[in-house]
């Protein structure tokens, strides 16, 4: 069956803790190239039948509504993919 | 500066409480095209530098050791993105 990716990531200014933990953890293991991370999160939402703009339309809406908090997250991807892409 | 993402997602055999609890939440508020959800991480590492080829194995590295329990978690894309990319 079809899925829909639907990324968030917290908005840049706002204050990211658990990158932050990752950012201070990275050096500690040895991993000293990168300046900092952020830590959002991944949805797949299964459609049940094909893809139509309805349905695209109401994975924008679930994003919006109920897998971001508008205040202090961006919906940044909302895309269909392919079977054995990730 | 550039960008690594890493997407780490719960293993297909693994129960996914969070994914349920919105897969049950859907049709609540009206959408009704999706057959289930699975929640998973992204991640965005910020590199000090370019990607050299040591990065990007660096980055390989914190995804399976710091980004993902990897009992219960794929991680299923490390991957640079452009600046306008998501």
């Amino acid at each position: 069956m079809p899925r829909i990716v639907v990324d968030v990531m917290p908005k840049p200014e706002i204050l990211d803790p658990q990158g932050k933990a990752i950012a201070g953890a990275l050096p500690r293991i040895g991993l000293t190239g990168f300046a900092g991370v952020r830590q959002g999160k991944r949805f797949e939402l299964t459609v049940d039948g094909d893809v139509t703009p309805e349905v695209l339309e109401q994975a924008r809406h679930a994003a919006t509504t109920l897998l971001s908090n508008p205040v202090i997250e961006d919906v940044t991807r909302v895309e269909v993919i392919e079977e054995d892409e990730q």
